[in-house]
């Protein structure tokens, strides 16, 4: 699937895609988590399997949790192989908070109380808003917002009665910050991951623990292009419209989510970091469509704007 | 209550809060919202009560919706005998769908498809992080969040369906951009009702629809100051660091909300607008604690600055 | 020209432009500038104009300065007449600070110290950023940065030497926020004047000063669209991606600057207003391009999605 | 003088400060920058020497250049000596265009078209604004704002000629965001670049170029400290209200820098990326200052709250 992806994205991508190689090589140093323990909720696929496989490549002992049992084993099996790694699978229904409770006794109990908590899991598909039940909307921000807080919580008063630091990051998206219509539970409930994050960056640090957010554009996983893009009619345009010329992979997400949980990073709390190829500037900025206009034409316009007198 | 509340403030008022009188005289002309009809959640208390009364005096026949219809009746009466307009009491939880549905239903029947929609009902109360049980968590993102969603979607549905344009306004809170700790659920789910009204100003202008919002710095309602500054401990420092010296009022929040929903603001949409004396601002800045700093002490320090050479 | 224009706007609206008509009606109750002094930049034109008329029509004795004193002199006379209040027309360049200090003085001079003081003149071009010599970049931020700053400073010192309070205004532009290619230097000076107006907001409260700002979207005055739309090419994919459908008015910018340097809004400071009929958000929303889908398109695409198996 | 402070540091730090040692070892992989060319303004000295620093170490030909050329040409001797890559010192004022022009001649003659653009360059001093000449003003926007665009146009319009790639850095400030009193001159030229580097990252994409930024909280330079807290009285307020409990170090910024110009985030762009120890989100958010509450009040509050009946 991703391969094919790839190559159609090869074919469309606007020329200046050469000048940002995607370097998917682990970017730290071998050992950096070592005797780490990193806990990955929505680990069995795309971008959360992605982190999982660089943490666990740089010597963390990996926790990942969501609903599918098969699928985590499948992911932790694979990742383990490779890495020479311990990746344990916990099934979790992160809008439960029984099964959130259950999840982290496993976790301690395999592995101990986490270094690392990566807050990735999510649901999300685009819909007209007026198409939407209150069942939707209600699936989308139990997973996102209140799954992100279960989770959030419960492993914080856990390291809190143990004196206990550790470094959470959230995924969320570039459209936390601008909302957007058609996926606009997602986008109410990632704004508000956000402003957790936010929140217990200042309250918690007092107790070890820092907080921070990544907001991916588009990256081509199944999960995410199935439910956003499923004819794949709108990539081009996606395309067209990043600065860089390109989509991201998940191995730039997971270079970058270790940086942010490494100790490199102990002075970075309350970030949120931005990672799109530029996408959202380009759309935000008002008068960036002007990217259109030829050589030619601007000499046009040039001499117009220079003939203008007065106001 | 109020009045007593307003002596204290007025004895630990900076020296600049005189040249910030509150005027909460109505602003707009009589009958900007004649032959409209205004639904307000929240509407029977605080800022709800302050708004509905500004429009039903401007004209506007009110709907207000909240769970304790005897506090809402009293209202509707003491606003009606006052502007001469109806104002209707209906029974809601805006975290049960079923009855936003009823509601909407019973706003129909009495009063007709809405002009102007205020998402105002919330809930919020101070709290270490650590001490928030998962169902504390939900009961204020159910309100905060899934109710204006169930709201604005059971009302912005009717309207489309009937071809009918309206204005929406929420009300959130400044502390929505920023996060903050010891009201993290209500941070997160203040920051969803933004990134809600954002995305939906995008994607419904074409039904006719424009969303705001007010970010209200504090005012002394009973509903907030009970749960969130119980023993008056911290109403001086926050009056301390508000750059205009005071506390806001209802009435000054009420008419910026008649402003926004009104004629002559149908080219506002998707804005935020923040009202809080400035208190954010001073707060986020990092160099604002310098205003201690005497005369004498400037003098010092410029001397101090002048001299030092190189980097 | 205007009407030009306004007929080309009219052929080319979407639909639901007629859900929100433009109020150029003066707002705010009459007299409510009584003995009050405005100062207004850039106010012999354009929105600058627009502002003064209205605050005029209020019952302000306004100070209108720019470079051109013929502009200033003909708009004073033109609004005096209207409204029976004076208008003056003092010649300033705001990148000189003798001009600047100059112009106070006659503006104490003939009116007394300012009530109201808005910062509205401004320089802008589009360009490429490469054809941009260093002399193009330093008459925008001088106008728009320096002038402002230079403006601000000298009328705030006086202030606070006579110990009397003002509201100022300054009127930036969205993509102060986003940055845009293109008008590259009036958005990194225009960024540069929200943050001194933050800045102040939180340092001069103590002096009875507030300090807002009005970000507007597009507005067809001659000195603003000579100079950014000179073909008038882009005006209609500008309207299409505007959610209600229009561009701003004038009039519309006025009565919104008049309620914020009016008593109504005394507690409103370092506050930040987008009017811009949506086209902010609607830009900014990863999805929003999805409005182009069709109701056939939906229900194929709902279908695709919900087949959807894992990820 | 740099550990004269750090023992300060030592001693007021809070405890949680030791959940959050800084690790400035370098952390991309050796060779990283190998064949790279980078040139940072400011370079001789504080946060520029320490970017200058870790590139050297990762095998980049470093240019460096500011108005000292004797303290450029220790540093560059130094690190040389230290790397053994080159460093060249090159004197450029960057409020001068023509002092530009020749830097860059001479950085393009000495190591050849960079790949890595710093701007870090800055002038900064607290003061009252009411106590700011124009001049002193424009001492700061000439540096800081105009510096940083004179330096990105020069640059950028020889990369575009050459058909070159490159990844610009710039250095701006936590607030830069919502200004602050006391350092507005800064405040507002930060702002600005920001805004410039946002708008060329959607702009100059297509010609290879990405732009990013850093804005760093307090860090104990002797040139930032010296003009920004002389008598050094604010440092432990500053280190109070810092989540993680300590100052940054340049390290730290170094390596975010390195990995921000590097290879694997070359789909990074548009991008700000605080790093403040959580400084700013702390301050920013209203009910921080609850921190102050011991766990006796707590409880006594938690009842208080829960006695509360209605709005
Ligand atoms: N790909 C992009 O373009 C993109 C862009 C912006 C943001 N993001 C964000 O990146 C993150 C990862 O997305 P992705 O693209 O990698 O898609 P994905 O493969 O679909 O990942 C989502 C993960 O969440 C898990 N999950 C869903 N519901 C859950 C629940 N109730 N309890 C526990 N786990 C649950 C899923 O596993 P189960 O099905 O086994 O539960 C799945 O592993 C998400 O937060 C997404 O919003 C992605
Ligand atoms: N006062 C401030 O300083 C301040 C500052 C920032 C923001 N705000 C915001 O301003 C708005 C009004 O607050 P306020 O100060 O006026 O406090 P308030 O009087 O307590 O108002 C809250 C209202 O929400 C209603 N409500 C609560 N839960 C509800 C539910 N489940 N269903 C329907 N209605 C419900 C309440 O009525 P019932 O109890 O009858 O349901 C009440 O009328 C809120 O959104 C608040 O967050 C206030
Ligand atoms: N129209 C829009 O779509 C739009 C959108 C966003 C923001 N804005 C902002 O709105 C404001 C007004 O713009 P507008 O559309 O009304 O255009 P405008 O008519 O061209 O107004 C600009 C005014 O600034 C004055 N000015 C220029 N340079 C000056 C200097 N050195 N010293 C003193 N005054 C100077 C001009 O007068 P002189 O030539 O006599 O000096 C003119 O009156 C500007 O700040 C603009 O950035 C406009
Ligand atoms: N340290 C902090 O706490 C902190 C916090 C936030 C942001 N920053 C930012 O970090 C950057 C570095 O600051 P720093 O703390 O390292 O202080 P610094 O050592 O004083 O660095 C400033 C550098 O700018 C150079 N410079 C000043 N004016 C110049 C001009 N006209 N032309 C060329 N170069 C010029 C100086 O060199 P010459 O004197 O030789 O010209 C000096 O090397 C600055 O952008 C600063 O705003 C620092």
């Amino acid at each position: 699937f991703l391969s094919n992806g790839t190559k159609v994205l090869c074919q469309s991508s606007p020329p200046q895609a050469g000048f940002f190689p995607a370097n998917e090589g682990v970017m730290l140093l071998p050992g950096s988590f070592k005797n780490k323990v990193a806990f990955i909720t929505g680990g069995g696929t795309g971008l959360g399997k992605g982190m999982t496989t660089v943490l666990s490549t740089l010597g963390a002992e990996c926790v990942i949790a969501s609903r599918k049992l098969d699928v985590l084993q499948k992911t932790a099996e694979e990742i383990s192989n490779q890495t020479g790694n311990k990746v344990h699978a916990v099934q979790c229904d992160v809008r439960d908070p029984a099964s959130v409770t259950a999840c982290v006794d496993e976790l301690i109990n395999v592995a101990g109380l986490p270094d690392v908590v990566i807050n990735n899991a999510a649901g999300n598909f685009i819909s007209p808003s007026e198409n939407l039940s209150a069942n939707a909307w209600r699936t989308i921000t139990d997973i996102v917002l209140n799954g992100t807080a279960f989770v959030t919580l419960e492993v914080g008063k856990r390291l809190i009665k143990a004196e206990k630091g550790a470094a959470f990051l959230a995924i969320t998206t570039i459209y936390a910050e601008s909302g957007s219509g058609f996926v606009v539970p997602s986008a109410a409930a990632k704004a508000g991951v956000e402003a957790l994050c936010k929140s217990l960056a200042a309250e918690w640090g007092r107790y070890g623990m820092r907080f921070n957010i990544i907001q991916p554009g588009p990256i081509k996983t199944k999960g995410a292009f199935s439910r956003l893009d499923p004819t794949g009619m709108f990539e081009k345009s996606m395309i067209g419209r990043i600065p860089t010329g390109r989509l991201g992979t998940p191995g730039e997400i997971a270079n970058l989510a270790a940086y942010l949980c490494s100790d490199y990073a102990t002075w970075v709390s309350g970030a949120i970091i931005r990672m799109d190829g530029g996408e959202y500037v380009s759309m935000a900025g008002e008068f960036n469509d002007l990217k259109k206009v030829t050589k030619e034409q601007w000499a046009m316009l040039e001499t117009m704007i220079r003939k203008t007198k007065g106001s």
